[in-house]
């Protein structure tokens, strides 16, 4: 038999596991390729350590090419699949030029993505625990909280800083709110103008109970130990929108904060949904054998595939494979049996499992644990919590690795170094009406466009005492002062109803208008006209500050 | 006495030794803050070792509240100074209010800046090795390298991309190129495309030897070692100049690479250069008690300050305290003497040290030291290196760390896990006479605008057979039709002769366009005019691909 081109989409836990099974199952006789867009895979259940800071973002995770040693790994973007060429289209490195990749048998594992479009601001304004990334995110976010609000002058910012929301209280909901509390409590000694009782963390749950997936009195434990620890349980409330300083709940409360994590709202992978697949709950329909009907030689498996665990799936969520990394590493070793089946012309085996039971960790040393129906909730669970990950952490390095840094961490003070990226140069901020964007005095750091809503500018000059008043309004923009150089806002911008701005980074926006002839003559213009003369006055500027402009190469 | 504000700017070695000998001098007598743009200390000589990712980011830094307890910490970009008001503006956080803060005594300790200005295309194309960023994105750099090199096609993307130069042979040059080196060996195993004898490694240095601050006898020993591991010594040539595709040397050789750092270039800190201050040599000018003439109240140290070692200072460099952590320390705990001294009115001691020696690490466990006049190489000298900077590192903690980092690394296979951060969203691109900007099939992924040079467009319309060529020089643009979405480049720009131009990535673009109407019907107009109704046969885009415009807000 010639080699077939077996190709695996995602490494995650599903086409990791495919992989592994294929090459060990199929040596010599197959091709598999494996193609992620990170060359790492991820170990979702310690995400909420590394926003802890109690991992190393490097350590959570383990290479694709060290875990799939003898087959081939591919770092590179999924831009299409065309399967009547039955090739996928791939985007890679330096060049961009988009590759054909020919498969015989092709396996989609992309997972699924995180989708909170219904939410107004939550998009933009929440923090996510999907990838490696927003862990880091997170972390650097909470420490960059307690920085600010260990100097910070004014009490409403102070409050904000210090106010935490998780919103989704399943498993990553509830680790990341403990892992968060024990993080800050822990780094508390080291900020001497925060004290325990101004911090406030809450958990959102639009279900009566967190852990739903739990049996009622484990869940109703974990309640009492996130309470113990300071965390407001808020059940039976949804989340209704976001801005960047606060969160409103369905009930109509508001919650000043400047952290909201969203572990809620999956969706299908963007490129899943662009596949024209018949698509249920978001996922990929497959028959029993995880074949992907209509489609020779597509198969779907872990969180992207709807795989029947019956002959006649309904409605019943329980006629279905969950989208646990558990059933996903099973779904892997049968969906490489089944496609070697297929090769060799043998019958395929429809996929079966039941789940051996769950676990999630509380922080503090604490979890609550159902195995084999056995309830434990406390130390022990914890323990065999850590434990169990420990073992079903793939590869001996891995375990070393995060064995060492929980090791490390339980010995030493937590590591509150911030890494900071750059901001994105672009971003749409939600405001509630009343919200003030900016006001005089602030630092000029960039341009606003208005996308929604209305806004209303006011500019005082106390020299001149005159006054000067605009309204914004969608198409209508502020803020280009920035390209005078005037360093501090002299007008103040409120939202006269809920509304949404495009924010341009001063940097991107000034080298942008300065490379763009027709568009610097277009903001001149209107800041004559705008502003006429008058400008020069407003033009803020202390003694002895580092010049904002960069020189053009 | 009534307590005195001693504010410190910078929390590299200066700053952070000179607080740390005010607070042991000086407790309940002063007030001591320190104000750094990040919330760590950065361990300067192993960033290295970072980028070779045998040391975690997290761990090759120590955070400046756990090193300075019982004094005031603040993470704060400092704005500018006003010497008569004796206040220094910073701006923290999230409010981003700029906030006086005042001093009885400053200490300017704020160390310098990369300045590559004077190399045409460095400042944009190459990679420094300044700070923690730095190192990560070194580390982020070399990684992506070789995951490319592996799966390209291309034999001249894949010799750019296995070729690596390092600009300038002092300390950190030498290291860098040796641990990058030892990265790439050791990662080869999991990248089965790459041969050992396709990786090509670089080191440019100006003068006619390495090491210029060691004996000749140990340079020529390192320039050796470098050699045996294939590493190219290049010295006696500058760099003229660089593009995103190679570097060009003083003699006119040409060098293809997609990775060069440059560890050349000290400059003065944006704001000492903004201070108005007496500079020279970019650093600030002192007595012998590194008080800065003419300015009550205010100190410098460190690499920031110049700090003359006799009374005549001339045009000597011997006159005058070296750029080194090891004087930096030294300095720190003579300016905090001093400054007591000053407040309790006794007389001060002008600053007086001679170095102890100097290591230097080349990589595969060998380096090379000059300890009191003693001169080692080879192993010894690397286990010396690591000893000494071992008990170098301030903090029991970051001690440990770093040890068990070492310790893993030195049992188990490099972590080549690429953890990737968005690339800046507009950037400066240098191009020689000749290269190529894009062609035909390449992924659209922004819009151009012209800074300098000239470049051609031409589209050869396959179906139409059409021919259709542009000129574009400094204000034009092109590119502009990743605004009606067509997903593939259908034209080839080069350039006519060296040239610079603004890449704007499209997402910024497009939501900038988009939210902008003006900007938005300008470029409708020009893309009708331009390519008329022919633009929609150029449009490219494949099948089941997922769409790039996103939903707005």
């Amino acid at each position: 038999m010639e080699k077939r081109k077996i190709l695996v989409l995602g490494g995650g836990f599903g086409g990791v596991f495919a992989a592994k099974s294929l090459e060990k199952l199929g040596r010599g006789k197959i091709d598999v390729e494996l193609v992620n867009a990170n060359n790492y895979f991820v170990f979702q259940p310690l995400l909420p350590e590394v926003a802890a800071a109690s991992i190393h973002s490097a350590d959570a995770v383990v290479p694709l090419r060290q875990l799939l040693r003898g087959l081939q790994v591919r770092q590179a973007e999924v831009m299409g699949i065309d399967f009547e060429k039955k090739s996928v289209i791939v985007v890679q490195g330096a060049r961009r030029v988009p590759i054909d990749l020919h498969y015989d048998e092709l396996v989609i594992a992309l997972g699924t993505s995180v989708d909170l479009k219904r939410f107004p601001g939550l998009p933009e304004h929440a923090l996510t625990m999907k990838d490696l990334a927003d862990a880091h995110r997170l972390r650097t976010h909470v420490i960059g909280c307690l920085e600010t609000a260990d100097v910070t002058t004014d009490p409403e910012v102070k409050r904000q800083l210090l106010s935490f929301v998780v919103v989704g209280a399943g498993f990553s909901g509830v680790e990341t709110v403990a892992e968060m509390r024990e993080l800050v409590t822990r780094a508390l000694r080291y900020y001497p103008n925060i004290q325990p009782d101004e911090i406030r963390m809450s958990l959102i749950e639009y279900a009566d109970r967190i852990l739903p997936t739990f049996p009622a009195d484990l869940a109703d434990y974990a309640t009492r130990r996130l309470k113990i620890h300071g965390i407001d349980v808020l059940t039976g409330v949804g989340t209704k929108a976001a801005t960047g300083t606060a969160v409103e709940l369905t009930n109509g409360s508001i919650i000043p904060t400047s952290t909201i994590v969203a572990t809620i709202g999956n969706g299908p992978h963007a490129l899943v949904s662009a596949l024209g697949l018949d698509l249920h709950w978001a996922r990929i329909k497959t028959d029993r054998f995880m074949q992907v009907p209509g489609h020779e030689g597509v198969w779907a498996l872990g969180d992207a595939a709807l795989i029947p665990l019956v002959d006649n799936p309904g409605e019943n969520p329980a006629d279905y494979a969950t989208q646990t990394a558990q059933f996903a590493v099973r779904e892997g070793h049968q969906l490489a049996t089944n496609i070697l089946a297929k090769l060799e012309g043998k019958p395929l085996k429809p996929f079966a499992y039941r789940s051996k039971g769950s676990l999630a960790s509380l922080g503090m040393s604490k979890a609550v644990a159902d195995v084999y129906g056995i309830k434990l909730s406390g130390t022990f669970a914890w323990l065999l919590w850590r434990g169990f990950y420990l073992s079903f952490l793939p590869g001996f390095t891995a375990k070393l690795r995060v064995g060492i840094n929980w090791l490390v961490n339980s010995v030493m003070p937590p590591n509150i170094v911030q890494i900071q990226s750059a901001p994105p140069a672009t971003r749409y901020c939600h405001y509630r009406k009343g919200d003030l964007v900016f006001e005089p005095g602030m630092l000029i750091d960039g341009f606003y466009t208005v996308i929604k809503g209305s806004f209303r500018l006011t500019i005082d000059n106390p020299e001149t005492s005159e006054h000067f008043e605009k309204l914004f309004g969608p198409g209508d923009h502020f803020g280009e002062r920035v390209l005078v150089r005037s360093s501090l806002r002299t007008g103040l911008v409120v939202a006269l109803e809920d509304g949404v701005l495009l924010f341009i980074a001063q940097k991107d926006f000034t080298r942008f208008a300065r490379a763009f002839p027709f568009l610097d003559n277009y903001f001149k213009d209107y800041i004559e006209e705008t502003f006429g003369g008058s400008d020069k006055s407003f033009a803020a500027g202390s003694k002895n500050q580092q010049s904002e402009l960069e020189t053009l190469p």
